[in-house]
């Protein structure tokens, strides 16, 4: 099998890096079964629709790194036309390769957001595959949703809703809140009283039969304020991510009243993603001490731009806030990138700061290591 | 003449960049008639007022760049004192000096923006000058103004506009628009029902003696929708521009929910500028698509920042969505700016990127030519 | 005492930088007293809580640049152990210190904001340390609590405040609002009528006794406008600051109609700090002729990031549009490190640009004075 490092990067040829143990504190299930081309896909882009005419989702940073990367991992040279790299992920078969490209990734453990996940494997098989732990993040609207399947009345679906993340709390390592992409982050910070709480209920019910989301602002600030009063870190998607959501909407910075409201509960909030508001969440990991500035999907979407991108997170966010994930989804190769781009972003940053005498070379290790683990060992409260 | 190779930039001593063909999407002609210094001064800035005491507009990144890159191309030793230069260009006369820089950039198509066209060059004029082939962008709002002036009714003026509209479709290569001035970009996204449409042109009738310019959300709403019929691509001024703007009206990301309302129509929809929001508009670019991003005006006003700047957009936008222009207006000056930056920057970061493994050496330059002419001659219609 | 020189920083090696006059055009008091290493640290972040677990305020980019540039400065190694850095420190004295750090900036003109003043030196004190010239800055918002204090009724309130402001005009350099904190910069931005201003008064009065800040839009845009009726600059919190903030209110593109209708006064118009919304501040130094951009506090807390940060700014702002601070508050350290930070970003920059052949050699110094100095003593009419 080649080595990632024979290519052509000069940063390679002074051998590999040292190995980091990570902890991927926002992450989902691989696929399940053979994946064709078109799912191969899929799995590349935000968007819901085809690439440009004339290119493929490869075509992009992210692709890119897939190419650059992934390829030597199973054997086969850097870059290499992306229908050797099927035919070869097909002929090693989905458990081999996953089971590689996991391995590769200095990952021990794995927090898995379940919220998504039909025809993905599960936390206990993802950790089982690439030889680390597996933790849960229960998404909150997801709890939400198949409570109201079942509630005969608006008093039984909350009863049963705060029964049922009460009871998540008891296994979780957090919870998480997609309500950027419900209705936008610009919710009424306080919690809902019980008169708005039980109409927005009634309203729920009413329409369940429609198919449609929970997408009510009154219902989802209850889930955050459900969520806080456990006491675990609950994860919020800020930023960008499928086109079903409204950018500026999910600007990081709309959240500061909640911020505030809920920090007497001591609930760490961990903001997933924000690029391109990543600036401002690093200001409000840096000003609120318990909120805390996530760097996945940002720096895989931004392949060779990773280091340029995890620079801007480490202007304000102090170094004890930041938190790696890869928010792999779908393809075993997000893992590997993934941790592929951090690593090498943030040894790349450190390298150069230590080099112009701005950061001490001995301080590089640990704030990588609280970055790459320490931190999320903290919030999550994840063994060592 | 001097080569503006002739300097000590490392970069150059390479020897000058392999020749590439550009389709310049979007950009204006240039003034007809002798400049004199307060002229040429005012189309190196969007600003309307005198410069910083003790400063001239040539004291920009832009104004370094047209220092940097134009008197070589005249002859003149790079950044000579702007007096030289201003002196050189009269002794030479406009008529040579526009097709001497013009003729400098490798520009074959020009795709010019007519809305603002008093004392400019035509499209065609400009094409001669350049050797290139001309199209035309018809700006909405000038062609709605137009009709309104001799309208006798809203009736009359709203059939006439839809006449004019499809009329000037059989020969343009796109429309666009400048709602992003005349109101900003949190338009209600749905086409305005005739009842609002009616009252609207009402409205507009019973002013237009007083030479206001139509400002009015529902019809700038209806010359959107209008264009959108029409199949051809629509350009949207996004980002920064002159001081009539209200910079954070013009947040590409305000536009969502009007992409996602007119995406079953076909329509391409190229975000013009974007600036500081081309994060923001490379990643509508990403998730939609029929969204592109355009690089032009912000990569010649950021001058020594192109690259940078460049980076930013090649971040999320997936490279069959991103497009070269000027935005050259008034000055030939900007077309050699625009297109030498655009050039060198794209080259410069495939160079790193390609240099540091991330990129496969093959695919830099096939990559160049997409966004340099390839995804504009596309999604346009242009031959090659 | 040891040399800031004396590190492995490559550039340094090349000798020290050619010393540069600066003038701070933004910064405050050091603390008086003896500082524990509580108060210390306090300093060194815009939180008002406790560090995360296992880190200290050190941990982020201001405490490194702080680690590496101010030991150095009283005869220790870059980097040495904050323990040691906080010994030294009292044994030399806090007078000692406050001299040596101050008179390591090359700053000539402390131009001090004294609205918050509680156990900070004063003006005079700050500018003797550093052996340069004093300057106020005079905070509206503190004036009118103070005149609010006294006044019998509204009528009284507003006339004092009148006076007041006026009063501070025939000796303060500029005035500065932190209206972005007290409401956000989405005020109306005309002047408040005589009824709406009465009304707000009155309101004022009626709780003035319960401790709370002036903060009713009314109040806040009616001392804009006295300010510019002034004729001195106006100084105007934009961007990040301490938790009060929401950040998303603070962007300085909201002023867009403020700036634009007071303009005809003839005020001058400085944006403070505006990261991370710095592009924009920038666009509005472009496009408005009295509109200025700070760079001060966005450096210091970006620490090893001061010279990207700082690139960004110098895309769109005129170079005679941009001036040097420090934003210094409590610790002469900040004196140190923002003048320091600032300088070889900058030099940094324009060596990169001159290398490439962008800008012209003679360009960069006298840039660089602009910016560090001409600029804000010509605004704040600075005798050189």
């Amino acid at each position: 099998m080649a080595d990632p490092a024979d290519v052509t990067d000069p940063a390679d040829r002074e051998g590999p890096a040292e190995p980091v143990d990570l902890v991927d504190h926002h992450c989902h299930g691989v696929a399940r079964g053979p994946l064709d081309e078109a799912r191969f896909l899929s799995y590349l882009t935000e968007s819901d629709a085809p690439a440009a005419a004339g290119t493929t989702f490869f075509d992009s940073q992210l692709g890119f790194a897939v190419r650059r990367w992934c390829p030597p991992l199973l054997g086969l040279p850097a870059h290499c036309p992306p229908g050797d790299y099927l035919a070869r992920r097909a002929e090693l078969g989905d458990e081999e390769v996953t089971r590689r490209l996991l391995r590769s990734t200095g990952i021990t453990d794995y927090v898995v957001d379940t919220g998504l996940a039909d025809g993905l494997t599960t936390p206990a098989e993802l950790a089982a595959a690439g030889g680390g732990r597996a933790h849960e993040i229960v998404r909150l609207e997801t709890v939400a949703e198949r409570v109201a399947e079942k509630a005969g009345s608006s008093r039984e679906f909350l009863d049963g809703l705060q029964e049922a993340v009460h009871a998540a709390a008891r296994t979780a390592a957090g919870f998480k809140s997609v309500a950027a992409y419900r209705h936008g982050l610009g919710l009424d910070p306080a919690p809902p009283g019980p008169g708005e709480l039980g109409a927005a209920a009634d309203r729920l019910l009413a329409v369940r039969d429609e198919g449609r989301r929970l997408d009510d602002p009154v219902l989802l600030r209850h889930l955050l304020w459900t969520a806080a009063a456990t006491g675990l870190p609950l994860q919020i998607h800020t930023g960008f991510g499928d086109p079903d959501l409204r950018l500026h909407h999910s600007d990081p910075a709309l959240l500061t009243g909640f911020i505030k409201a809920v920090r007497p509960t001591g609930c760490s909030l961990v903001l997933l993603h924000a690029y391109p508001y990543h600036r401002s969440a690093a200001y409000l990991a840096h000003v609120f001490p318990h909120v805390y500035a996530d760097v996945g999907l940002t720096l895989s979407y931004t392949g060779a731009r990773a280091a340029a991108v995890l620079a801007e997170v480490l202007e304000l966010a102090p170094f004890g806030k930041v938190m790696f994930s890869t928010d792999a989804y779908g393809l075993p190769e997000l893992y590997a990138v993934g941790s592929l781009l951090f690593t090498r972003a943030l040894g790349q940053l450190t390298k150069t700061w230590v080099g112009e005498g701005a950061w001490a070379a001995a301080d590089a290790p640990r704030i990588a290591a609280l970055i790459g683990s320490g931190n999320a060992r903290r919030v999550y409260g994840l063994a060592p």
